[in-house]
């Protein structure tokens, strides 16, 4: 016979396993009262329900577009700093800007958050943050999935998952494809490393693994000349949203790239097609001092770095040359960092 | 100077943190080999790009019905046999059951697989066994997110999460508003646990619960006589889907409650309308015998396994009096369990 674990009152129950069925009732009522999801446009059904519904109507031709992403190991320094709100805001950035790519708008985000024992206001606080990042979108938080998964993960260690479903006409969508040698590459800078590169650099500054903790909170609480802030604030810096900015041009690009992993070269050349390559020269952008403070401490080789880490540059955008000067004068931040060529290499980064 | 990890030639790399780029972009063409995405109907950008794009051409007021899910603790009993594609099949049954509760019917589907080193073959399986299920619901596993989270999972564990979007004309939405006294409420029979109740379960029988791991896989190959086959065969069945069962009578239906987490009542509770109360008669449908088994080896009470398991029903069809019988007929192995009466208690399960 099976041995049995700890069991009160003789038997076991579901919460002694880990799992507190009425806990989790409250904890959705709360998710419902901060998201007011039942009260956006649009929303049929929201938190709550077994399927989140949204209606469609209105457009003539519409292409759903759908991201799913997670926030990585960037959530380590979240736990060690008991700062949720801003890796909240992270997910939501991050799809956003993926889906934007196509074209499509942000109309809802679903999230889901696996866990054990992480305390109803550490979620709370993630699902503040979501909601934020989703005002700020123009879209709803409408449903998701807390699940408790004692054994899976540490106590208080969590993944952090989200879904930005968006849409538009057909006839919007972004069509890498059109992309033609002497088209143009702008970039738009990013604000830090967003979400990528996180396991790297918790081994360069020795920080979310799983060492004594004020050890770890000491090291990230330092605070750099060159950031002008403290290691913590640097590394925690929510994931920008590019949605803004982009949205009034949409119609005069052709193309974006989301710099996340794989770096600068690597995303780029999943929009590039063959026979075409896209020459960025270094340089033209000003690499941000956080990306130095990291090669500098790691000893990692600048062909490394530019592998892992966006370097800068948070999202790169094609246009036809005719284009490029009026989408410069409309996005003061975007640079000019590279042109299409005819070429076998999809992505070549130059030393200039 | 804050110390840093091992170091090949000199200076840290990504892959000596755990992350091997060049390995995960093989792995992407695998995944997209096998779901073939690409030459669907109606996808017009599959596995790869930042965002996956799906045609909602011919809809006239579409309604979009989404649902994120994830299998659970019931992963490390898949982990402990090295049988992954069974819960590949739970995560999609899962939501396709959840989205169907709305009336819409499954469109695609994107996957999140968080892990630390899980070997590519155990990846790919459950690719492969969301696929199938996918092909199963006519829907497409469109798209998804392969992380990479060390020193959150540990080696070998992975957390699987899925997200279902369906759609459906906002005429054809099933209407638990509507649902009145009087109405017939039907069980569907479950195949066992489906996703739910596996924190318990893995306590009761001492399983996946981070023992010696030979000690464990005996006890999951033991052979109970009541079961007619190992413990572990009977746990890891996969979710049954009812779409295939019900699609051709949901405008027949008023609701649909799917039986998860918080079991028969706490799940019909979730769509019967204040003021009224669904009274459930206890032995109008055959408990399977796995769940006695449970109760017995782990001296669980009958109110907790009602509350945490499912007991044999997986899905509760709430319909008028006059549709009752020629969905009975349609329906060969629906049950008739209760019926709707008014009353402030939402459900009841009465002894009979």
């Amino acid at each position: 016979v099976p041995r049995t674990a700890d069991s009160p009152r003789g038997g076991l129950t579901y919460a002694a396993a880990g799992i507190d069925l009425d806990k989790r009732a409250t904890l959705v009522e709360n998710i419902r009262a901060l998201t007011r999801a039942d009260e956006k446009d649009n929303v049929l059904a929201g938190v709550g329900p077994f399927a989140s519904l949204f209606s469609l109507a209105g457009y003539r031709d519409p292409v759903i577009g759908a991201s799913v992403d997670s926030v990585g190991t960037k959530l380590r320094l979240a736990v060690l700093l008991e700062r949720y709100e801003g890796v909240g805001i992270d997910i939501v950035n991050h799809c956003v800007n993926d889906v934007l790519t196509s074209g499509a708008q942000p109309l809802f985000f679903l999230d889901y958050i696996g866990s054990s024992e992480l305390g109803e206001s550490a979620k709370l606080e993630l699902i503040r943050g979501m909601t934020r990042a989703c005002d700020d979108a123009n879209c709803v938080l409408i449903g998701g999935e807390t699940a408790d998964m004692p054994d899976i993960y540490a106590p208080g260690d969590f993944d952090l998952v989200g879904i930005l479903i968006g849409a538009c006409e057909r006839s919007d969508l972004l069509d890498p494809s059109s992309i033609g040698e002497g088209d143009v590459l702008l970039g738009l800078p990013s604000n830090g490393l967003h979400t990528n590169g996180y396991s790297l650099v918790r081994r360069v500054f020795n920080v979310g693994c799983g060492g004594p903790v004020h050890d770890e909170q000491r090291r990230l609480q330092q605070v750099y000349t060159e950031l002008g802030e403290s290691l913590g604030e640097a590394l925690l810096r929510p994931h920008r949203s590019y949605l803004a900015e982009l949205k009034p041009v949409l119609n005069r690009l052709k193309a974006l790239a989301h710099i996340t992993g794989g770096g600068i070269a690597g995303n780029v050349a999943r929009i590039v097609p063959k026979g075409l390559s896209g020459v960025i020269a270094k340089g033209s952008w000003p690499v941000l001092p956080v990306f130095d403070l990291i090669a500098r401490t790691g000893k990692i080789s600048n062909e490394e770095m530019y592998r892992v880490f966006n370097m800068g540059l948070g999202m790169v955008l094609v246009a036809a040359p005719r284009d490029a000067e009026a989408l410069s004068r409309d996005l003061p931040e975007a640079l000019r960092i590279g042109q299409v060529v005819s070429g076998q290499i999809r992505v070549e980064l130059r030393e200039v």
